[in-house]
């Protein structure tokens, strides 16, 4: 190389050191819970991604295991142990946290990683209630564990980026949503902040593969018993219901409103579709103007989209990517409105939804990293 | 033998023999249609039914072939060759008919088979409405077939046992409703008659397995197409909604109502759910009561079950059966009633009621030879 | 009824009498395990078979639980109890027993009920191998329980009645194979008895559905984990090798033989495939030959049917049924032969041959009570 | 910027511009066939390659259609028109042109398409075997079509990268091979090339997803029938049988053999597993070092991976990647050796190959662009 230019590179390089250094190191990324699907999830998606690196990861069953152990078919993946989740030790590797811990535990940790300054995405539903009381209603009788943050659950933020990018980007705790006020707030929110259908009886009928259920052996998620079959399930009172009601009500500007939710188990691993159906306030409301209405709400981001007029979302479509398929249909004989919504329960239902944000927070393209396209079939 | 007993007999029997023969020879079936799903599953139910006999195999494309070459896995089934559907040959070999043949096809046949003095379980759409003129606005864009038998559509009886028993006893001919009208119905009818919900806002959200798509070749039923996907479809005015508004109306003993009707796809063989959303007229009326209704209405209904409160139906519980099974549950937040029926589509959504049919025309009782229990997983 | 008849009747009643009400009443028979798939299975096959009756219901973990409770789905099943498994009750309410427990409970429990003279059907593999050393090295390191039963070791007999019918009718102790040795034993025992291949070479792949694996909740099995998958497991030594050659060798009147044996782990919920390899003694036998001496080995054997050259047999065809289909081919390039088998594995594979085995001890038709056809698709 | 750099630049610049614009520029690939899964993964794959890029879409039956009609779930796909595959049109568009057309049709474009200078990579059989009549003795009875190119048959180069790097990266003409020979010839190829086994005896067992049947509507393929069951089928000569045994005993270096190919059709949408068995010339060669054997072979080859000893591979560990999984176990007891190889059927055993090969023929690293780790689940 000539003279010029190595010279030249030497001066302007120390000249902007910093900067260069910190636009070409990744993010420092600890991952908590790595052995569930939420934390191979997130493993996969910052292996690829381009500025953000796993540097930790943390778990309690899975302790000592070499990451290569724990996934063969992710041998190129971060050559890490999975170390317990000590605090100290968290914040001296990593910048950030993505907790993926069973409900009642992240609580536990999140206040102490916060307080070694250390940014936290929450895919638990520790954080998702801004009112701690909500979260002891619905959660309560399901996990014995003494919360005190009820000042970080006013602070989290609900971490749906369509709708709160901005309080996303600046946050240090974000309270991601799962795969069903996901799906079902895509699919409803657009209705809600338009004003468009009425608040009484709202259905919202889920379906969903069985990794949604995450990776601990249970006998119903077992491939002989779920295998060929479709069953509803939680139809009185699903824990989300309580999330979504709250969620609906502040993100769609709506008054206090109340949901039908009914989830199904589908024979599928990944996947979920919600069909969403509401009472028009303008019964004949005609369907090019409610999908026009619904592309303008999502015109910004790169991980929504509203199919034409007429074609239904398969979850096929957006197997293994990070977005969501969104179709509007209304019935003129009922005033009805019919919005379904598919997306991966695995990635925009959780882990791609916490890269989403991760970016955001880091003041990354939001979707910087995550793949849009699936492979078809 | 004792010579009483023998002299006895022999006298009792000259008196009794017409009823004896009657009773012991097997009812003569023709089943038109055979290499298709419905032929199939009739011809497998009907071979092991007391008092039922195939005794005459129609079709069209598999005309010449033996049955055991075109069913490898029946062949203890009928040693026959499937043969033009000739309404003489049919006539002479067979006391009644069931026709398994696309829209359009059933009603080139039936009426000849009819003037000849056969009784018909037809398991198309062509006789499911009385008037001509609703058929012709359902289904005429997709069959071109002139028709002309609109006294017949007007006498027809509608197959669905549970709600039209003795008019299916005394039927000519029987239209029995597929697999989504009655999984719906059994869901709706309840209610209706009940006067329990309100007549705007019913919502039915149906799941069903590929194999209610026939056993033609479609792209969109491969499995590599269908396999781990789900995806709503016929949005927008299927045509089974029609059917069903008017049965509602009709058996239901209600006003006229208009449904929202939506299918969704599901990777899965055999299997239908569908999940039934109403407005109570009293909104915080106890489910118990709701339950009490349904158990009421199907006590004397062998084929429908009303599953106990908080347990909810799945497909598999009823595949290979000709069973139905029915849960009932209400959100008193909403003041909604959810009613959820899982039935299996070929079975009691298809073949397994055409041969319940049979056995009330011919005053057998109505489960005879028909799977009431599965194997499961 | 006229006197002469009546009055015959009862004298003739009176002289028959034992025999009669024995062919009247049926067998009573005690299932233990009945929560897992065996005992299900086993419920419901005796649950509509003419002679049998299940009255105890023995278990662990269900203990207490009221069968209609534990399988919602099998409503008109036995109204018992699960019971523990006490001797003295058995004894008290059943002729026969069924045990369907885990490898090493079956030993605890067959000595004691066969002194109090009931027949025992086990399922597990305690009483597989006439040594009970040979058990020690296949089990020993798994299941942590002292026997001292090795003359009853001795005594059990191997329950594939194809092959031991006359044993079996006379048992007092039958030790049912599971689904991988009879499937792979149904296609090698008609070659090894008629000394047309090499003992040298023998390949089994065998396919299993995941029901096989049980319905204890294991990550491996789950939908998640084993949908959209398939895998080898057990290369290297699976616990079935050693039994098969045992009985390859025994009933296939061979000399000692070695098997690669490799189980694959398939993304469906019931069914068996083995594909069986061996070098032909004679390389250019031709199929038709081959194809006839299987049927004749299996012409007076109802549950197993050999497929016209050429077709092929696809675990459908068998699914909910007690029946094996095998084809035959050869490669005239290579002098192979290859068997095709294939069964449902909770049936032909686990429960129906336990059903098929009490039939032979009780004198009946071997395939009383058992599904030969299946419902396709 | 500062003087002395962008001086310098600009010089240096105008010295590699040809080869910085070539380097800049993407390659312009046309794709054949566009709307069948071959086409449709080889348009997804270079949508997201640095270096490639879709300029021309050529079709039959969907001429005319816009792409992101015919996959509205790859919108940000080339927003081309399908077109008649005119070779004028193709030479005007594209540098490259991959043709993922049925059998037969190939052969009539490739011709005209080399002659006008473009290279071509063939997914179809027709350029697979060196010899013309070989091909015409497999595929003569299918394809009806005169075929008079024995000299490019000649001259194509057999697409497999791991054994044909360096003719692939010169050829004009590059006929990659499908998912069944792949994988075995994967498995097989290190024991040929080592002299390891013995060339009799070999067995191919191999599982695939439905998808490798194409996406064409065919009734065995349906959901309905597939799903829930497995089946072999081309037991008797499958018609890539030939093609293996050819390509093993060139690419093998061994002398010419005979293989035992059984495919069998699994119930999953995509994946294929080839269970390998062959007697060893060592019976008691330790796996340890078979294994090493294999990892030697594949030690500079990206996209083939040797597991640990006693680590069995998933179809699901590579799904919807260009990497295939291999693992060698051995039977001591027989002599045998087993090796399994899985790969995504559609990926390296189709259009990942197909890229694989492009990026040899320009020169680039061998798996640019290719996905190599799967999202598990």
């Amino acid at each position: 190389m000539a003279d010029g230019c190595s010279r030249l590179t030497s001066r302007r390089f120390l000249a902007i050191f910093p900067q260069a250094v910190s636009a070409l190191l990744p993010h420092r990324v600890a991952v908590i819970g790595a052995s569930g699907y939420g934390g191979l999830q997130t493993v996969r998606l910052i292996q690829v991604h381009p500025q953000l690196r796993v540097t930790f990861l943390g778990g309690h069953s899975s302790v000592g295991s070499r990451w290569r152990k724990l996934a063969p078919f992710l041998e190129t993946g971060p050559d890490l142990h999975v170390a317990p989740p000590d605090p100290d030790a968290i914040a001296a590797a990593a910048d950030l946290v993505v907790l993926s811990l069973p409900n009642g535990r992240a609580s536990a940790l999140a206040p102490v990683l916060l307080e070694r300054g250390l940014r936290v995405v929450d895919l638990s539903a520790d954080y998702r209630f801004a009112d701690l009381e909500d979260w002891r209603q619905v959660y309560g009788h399901q996990v014995t564990v003494e919360r005190s943050d009820a000042d970080l659950c006013g602070e989290a933020v609900y971490g749906l980026p369509e709708f709160n990018r901005q309080a996303i980007a600046t946050a240090r705790l974000v309270a991601c949503p799962g795969c069903f006020p996901t799906t079902s707030l895509l699919a409803l929110l657009p209705l809600l902040q338009g004003g468009l259908i009425l608040p009484e009886g709202i259905v919202i009928d889920a379906k969903t593969g069985t990794s949604g259920g995450g990776r601990e052996a249970r006998q119903h998620l077992l491939l002989a018993e779920a295998g060929e079959a479709v069953a509803p399930y939680g139809v009185e009172g699903h824990r989300h219901t309580r999330e979504m009601e709250i969620q609906a009500a502040t993100l769609g500007r709506s008054g206090p409103l109340r949901l039908q939710f009914t989830p199904h188990l589908l024979p599928m691993v990944r996947g979920l579709l919600a069909t969403v159906y509401g009472q028009l306030r303008v019964p004949d409301c005609p369907t090019a103007q409610l999908a026009s209405h619904f592309r303008d709400t999502y015109r910004d981001h790169p991980c929504v989209d509203v199919l034409p007029v007429g074609v239904y979302p398969s979850t096929k479509w957006v197997r293994q990517t990070n977005r969501a398929l969104l179709s509007v249909a209304t019935n003129p004989h009922t005033g009805q409105v019919i919005v379904m919504a598919a997306l991966d329960n695995l990635l925009k239902g959780q882990a791609g939804q916490a890269v989403q944000c991760l970016n955001l927070m880091l003041g990354l393209p939001e979707a910087t990293g995550l793949p849009l396209e699936p492979f078809y079939p």
